[in-house]
């Protein structure tokens, strides 16, 4: 039992599929040239790199090839896209996006705020979806840019970009719209074009590519600078040699990914529903933070009320499954879930809220051997609760 | 003789050590783990970062691991050096690079200059050597930075950053110093410490790692703002999920380079100084860039006058020998090289310059049959030159 993985935390990384790591090989080997030089050896290396952008082209719908560029993670995308469209419009000095967003939008916001930028962060409803009204105020002659994200990494809650983005440029045509799509990328079908997206940022080693690759697609009609400053790499907009193995990979991962799209959308949903059910009919102080919302198909987020979160994962750590508490990117803190705070989960479940999410390599006997152990692992920390009124009592009205 | 391959563009980029995809391979299989990640699977992944960090460290003689900071490229590391100590230092407006830097100095400052900062580029000799005076000179109260690279790209000439350091904080203990290491890692050894170093960029790909990793030192003294915002990683100065398997490829690329210095300087250097002064012995119309300047063992810049050096990459691509005619990440524009022309490398030998650089796997052979080929190359080049008066009488000159 001691080497058993349960991995069910596909939203912190996944697992590099391994026709990925076939195609990246040979790039990691023999044909390791430099893609910008100009002997016949770079060819095979400089054509893989321009195959592997059409097909990221393909896999989120835009126009042209040229609107894709690769960069080194969903961080990189996320503070290229932000920081290169306000350095395009100086002189607007307004910018929205929600209070639920991953760290890399949201402490780059607030960076920006500290720089003079006027910021709205807008809410979310209990079950962590947006305010769109709120957004519709906010928006103001001056709004340089809306951030928000496709679905949420912490809750899987899937915002409408299409209806967001008309929200938007009905009220200011110029104000641009930037997606942080990581969550999304082999989940649902991304089309940012259908959606009137702006700007779309993405991560390889969500989608079954390595750890250190990922794209921003910028719309033909939207101007950013660079944030990496160097060689004519990316038309100019990314300097560095490029990753060509990680690039390659990436592009094979979102082939991978779009041929596994209705997979993921029936049969992982399935396991996450039969999981989410299992545990919210098994264990009395289990609550779904997300209710009804909308969600990508692999995720579920459920509270443990009384009960710590980190103690639970260590319990299951112990039979080899992963799961987790937020994001990993925001793990070592002791401060409860951003997220889970917007949503103004009660204080009794927010610090026991698990993540559970799922993969295309995820199988019925993971999920019904979680389903097995997970009971005795929380009536184990449900028993040391300093909260056993509480508990009593949430028992007899669930009961 | 179609496949053959001799690879002379070192400087560009490098073959992947083979040892070092080895070392790779579980991270990209089945260490997937984010090690931010609180389970027990995380472990290895995570610990894989902690002992990668101490080797860089030892790689560059820093005193703690934590003054390393690992990016995605040698750009990264000097665009988040240059923008990170700038923006801890914002009263300062004056500062100093050379004119001979890597476009991610150069364009960064160009940047600068045009946000408002004051920028003095020094200027080289005739051999690419640092005009030290002129250094001295521009040095003011309000000089936060000095970027010079320790090594050049195109010529190979070694700057004294140890004396360097010692004019900068002499005039001024304050001002900080960036040193692009790009050129010089795995080549000379390396020793932030000793020569005063306040921040050095070191890239993979250059010493047999791949391309997509880097590392920055940051002695503990100098502060710096991150550049790409987002989650914990790397003590808050650099988010986004940790490219484990390339770092771990990275600080295996170190330990091999380290073990390799002495081949380098040694064997790689004699292969170098053999290529250099045959060709300039047999080929009456070429002439050595850099003169009697300090280089790195692996780097020789040759002009042949009166010619077009894309014409003789051309003739020696179809040998299957790759040599360049300047930086990879300059290539595709049709300036002469920014180095030579600040080296006032003469107008009839700059359009025909050609960088060559080994490594250690470089073969005696493989010098010999560029020895044996290249002169019937020149000479055809040569011949359908319009300059033939000019040829004859240097011809002459020369004999």
């Amino acid at each position: 039992m001691a080497n058993k993985l349960i991995y069910l935390d596909n939203n912190a990384t996944t697992k590099v599929d391994e026709k990925v790591l076939e195609v990246m090989l040979p790039y990691l080997k023999e044909e390791y040239a430099n893609p910008s030089s100009i002997y016949s050896f770079s060819r095979k290396s400089s054509n893989a790199l321009k195959e592997a952008r059409g097909v990221i082209k393909d896999f989120v719908n835009a126009k042209d090839e040229k609107e894709i560029i690769f960069t080194s993670c969903g961080s990189e995308s996320a503070n290229l896209a932000i920081r290169g469209v306000l350095n395009y419009n100086k002189n607007k000095k307004h910018i929205i996006t929600s209070k639920v967003e991953h760290p890399c939008v949201l402490n780059v916001y607030q960076a920006l705020e500290k720089q003079g930028y006027n910021v709205d962060y807008i809410g979310v409803n209990a079950n962590g979806e947006l305010n769109l009204e709120e957004l519709d105020l906010a928006i103001k002659d001056d709004t340089a840019l809306v951030s928000i994200m496709w679905a949420n990494n912490e809750t899987g809650v899937i915002n409408p970009i299409g209806k967001i983005s008309e929200i938007i440029k009905s009220k200011n045509k110029d104000t641009k719209l930037f997606v942080d799509g990581v969550q999304v990328a082999g989940k649902i079908p991304i089309d940012v074009q259908a959606n009137g997206v702006d700007l779309l940022g993405i991560s390889g080693h969500k989608f079954h590519a390595p750890k250190g690759v990922g794209a921003l697609y910028v719309n033909s009609k939207t101007m950013i600078t660079p944030l990496i400053i160097g060689g004519h790499q990316e038309r100019g907009k990314r300097a560095g040699t490029e990753n060509v193995p990680y690039i390659v990979g990436m592009a094979e991962a979102a082939k991978l990914a779009q041929d596994s799209l209705h997979y993921e959308m029936t049969e992982v949903k399935r396991l996450r529903d039969k999981l989410e059910s299992n545990i919210l009919s098994k264990i009395y102080n289990a609550r779904l933070n997300t209710g009804v919302a909308n969600r990508v198909p692999n995720t579920t987020n459920i509270g443990f009320e009384y009960i710590e979160g980190e103690l639970i994962l260590l319990h299951l750590s112990d039979l080899g499954i992963c799961a987790s508490s937020g994001s990993a990117c925001t793990s070592g803190s002791l401060e409860p879930s951003h997220v889970l705070r917007a949503m103004n989960v009660p204080f009794t479940a927010i610090h026991g809220s698990i993540r559970w999410s799922l993969s295309r390599y995820t199988t019925e006997d993971e999920i019904d051997y979680v389903i097995d152990k997970l009971p005795s692992i929380i009536e184990k920390a449900t028993s040391i609760s300093p909260y056993q009124k509480e508990l009593q009592a949430l028992k007899d009205l669930r009961k």
